[in-house]
């Protein structure tokens, strides 16, 4: 058996210590599926006494993850401490400078500066791997690098985010309010006490603008992605959603069509009858559509400390068996920059809640402005409330240009007996 | 760019023409991503003037498969012959032999020679990849051999057969019974001629066989899984599994506990609600538990052109990119061979569908066998039919021993009163 590869763990909060509970306990069938033993020999944390459940006296310990990064002995460097810039950055550019593997679950990293680090890497002659960053325990990446090599990929989407696939299956469920399903989801640990990158949508963008660019050959740029969180959706949508066969969901949606792709996160009405239409809770799931594979789905779990050790080792043992494939599936130079298609070329049906107060000619308002704007009603949902309350009144539209219904939509708005801004919800056709 | 990789292609079927297509139209794109040129040399097929509807007159030619292993310059060997004997056993056997790589979508040969066709590969220093083996389009052995290799896996389980799913959808969807839906799955193209691979359960045994040995480590052992086909549902089993919120797919399951496996294709009833349920049609579906990943599960197409030949085309980009990955995930001396768990031993509950005389006193005697066998009954349903007619009674019990089970189901067969084979359905709570 060759020596030993030599592991430098950067960041030991779930996910570091997860990956050595990994290393430890299955270090014998990971020596032997790898060829080689893997050894942790360094490791950096913000706290080197503290309690976390595994023992990591036998290594060697560093303040300065970038100090680590240069100078140790470790084969792979693996970075997870999380964040697009500072010490993360700085860490593994120091890492592949002196020709080190990474391996990261930083999805902001990878989604801002994937690129560059690529290009450095693949100076380098080195891997930079980020199965972790895209669905936790999903192997989405290993897929679409590897496992679809041979097919143009078309589409490919999912839900990204698991606090908010959570929080609308719970809004669902319980008819409860938003904010009282993100506070459980709080106290639960599902939800950073500081949310707004979950239910902005925020973190699910970082990982559709990782998923586009392996699968479609672009240089990833996530400020392409038309990012809309879930902090509108309420509780009556989502009753009008079961009514009409739906479930929203936050996708994250790319397609690649015409020399153009299009990039965006944002609540989905999708049927109850898709398949991603099952995936509840806090599982993950991604779809991929090739011109060979037809539809290909996965799902599990996309975060928590065991799936995604679990990816973060899996890349750790393919450094240590020999594989090594471009970061982003081709080598840097032949990714393509290719213009985004903006959200407003969308053309779809549209589902819109309005809030109107009960008098006589307000409807035919509404319908001018939906007829002036070229939008074509598919079905309406009208709810009788207490007399004096504002009516909800739900359209659904036939499909329409994005432009068009904006459009509609702003001119609905500035009606006077219009007393809520209107919640407009893409349906998608899955 | 180093030298182009060399293929040759036994077999120009269905499957072989699709991968000589993928490889013609997608020849930039996999370059690229192989980092060289992949470049088919020869093939090999019964007839050699046929229209196939791609253009071979460039390959060298050979009208014996075991002389183009031997002797081709091809590094890698495509194996398209199928059939776990004959010329697909001799041709791969001799492009191991002479140190070719080999790429196989033979289900049936892995599954009765994988152990010593990937001792011999490994002592030749080659690969042997069967993506295309098991569940077609979908990478399950490669998530399985490099994406899960962190963890201990306890369980794999799937929807292997896409013919017998088809076949068990229909029936559901339109109430019709099994050989009437046989017979238009035959005229769809979606059943053999001759569908006794399929529909008794021989083909998902050989794909399960294969993903017990390369989720457990052990040596692969077809000899060892127990196997019924589906020929014996009927059109009101699957109107009382809707009754009682089940739908009935064949599944192979294997798991390993305590040392033991056990690997066993059979009709299951699994709830509507479980994810494996919503996999309809032709579509496949395996599900993985490991101890870190918590569970996974992937679908796609089982079968067809396109993705067959995608997996083909994955393993030869996999390899012209210098992944090597030990067969079953594990060097073959560290391959174990340990006991097999019966499926006498199985506990779990069980359906039973009985046809009843309609006659006093006959309940009591189909009871005592229940109570004599330690049955525990969890529901029971009667439907009335015409007078004289016999009468279907359904039982479904708690947790039961399996060798208590058949004993009491023999025991209620040999009553007069009972007109028909009782039919029994294990029900499995994933």
């Amino acid at each position: 058996m060759p020596a030993a590869i030599k592991i430098a763990i950067a960041g030991l909060g779930t996910v570091g210590v997860g990956a050595v509970k990994v290393l430890q306990s299955h270090a014998d069938v990971i020596a032997k599926r790898s060829g080689r033993a893997v050894e942790i020999v360094a490791v950096s944390s913000r706290e080197q006494n503290k309690d976390r459940g595994v023992n990591i006296s036998a290594f060697q310990w560093y303040s300065d993850p970038v100090e680590m990064a240069r100078t140790s002995d470790a084969d792979v460097f693996v970075e997870l401490i999380g964040g697009s810039e500072g010490a993360a950055k700085d860490a593994v550019m120091a890492a592949l400078e002196s020709a080190k593997h990474v391996v990261t679950a930083n999805k902001a990293l990878i989604a801002h500066h994937g690129f560059e680090l690529a290009r450095l890497a693949e100076s380098k002659g080195v891997s930079l791997n980020y199965e972790a960053a895209v669905a936790g325990g999903i192997p989405i990446i290993k897929t679409i690098r590897e496992g679809m090599a041979a097919n143009s990929l078309s589409h490919v989407y999912g839900i990204l985010n698991g606090t908010c696939n959570y929080i609308l299956t719970t809004m669902r469920e319980s008819g409860r309010a938003f904010n009282d399903v993100l506070s459980d989801a709080q106290k639960l640990g599902y939800a950073e006490a500081d949310p707004s990158f979950d239910i902005d949508g925020i973190d699910a963008a970082h990982k559709l603008a990782i998923l586009a660019s392996v699968s479609f050959g672009t240089v990833v740029d996530f400020s392409a992605v038309h990012v809309e969180g879930i902090s509108h959706i309420s509780a009556i949508d989502i009753q009008f959603a079961t009514e009409l066969g739906y479930k929203i969901k936050l996708l994250g949606i790319a397609s690649r069509d015409n020399g153009t792709i299009e990039q965006r996160v944002h609540p989905c009405m999708v049927s109850v009858k898709s398949p991603i239409a099952t995936v509840e809770g806090v599982f993950n799931a991604v779809v991929c559509d090739g011109d060979f594979i037809d539809t290909i789905m996965q799902e599990g779990r996309g975060a928590g400390e065991g799936p995604t050790a679990s990816a973060v080792v899996a890349d750790i043992v393919d450094i240590a068996r020999g594989i090594s494939v471009p970061t982003f599936a081709l080598p840097v130079d032949d990714l393509e920059s290719i213009p985004t298609r903006p959200i407003s070329d969308r053309v779809g049906a549209y589902y819109v809640r309005l809030m109107l107060v009960d008098k006589p000619g307000v409807f035919a308002d509404v319908a001018a402005a939906l007829r002036d704007n070229d939008v074509s009603i598919e079905s309406l949902l009208q709810r009788v409330r207490d007399p004096g309350e504002p009516v909800p009144v739900v359209i659904t539209t036939h499909d329409t240009a994005e432009a068009n219904m904006v459009s509609a939509i702003n001119q609905i708005a500035a009606l006077e007996k219009v007393t809520e801004t209107p919640c407009m919800i893409r349906i998608e056709d899955f």
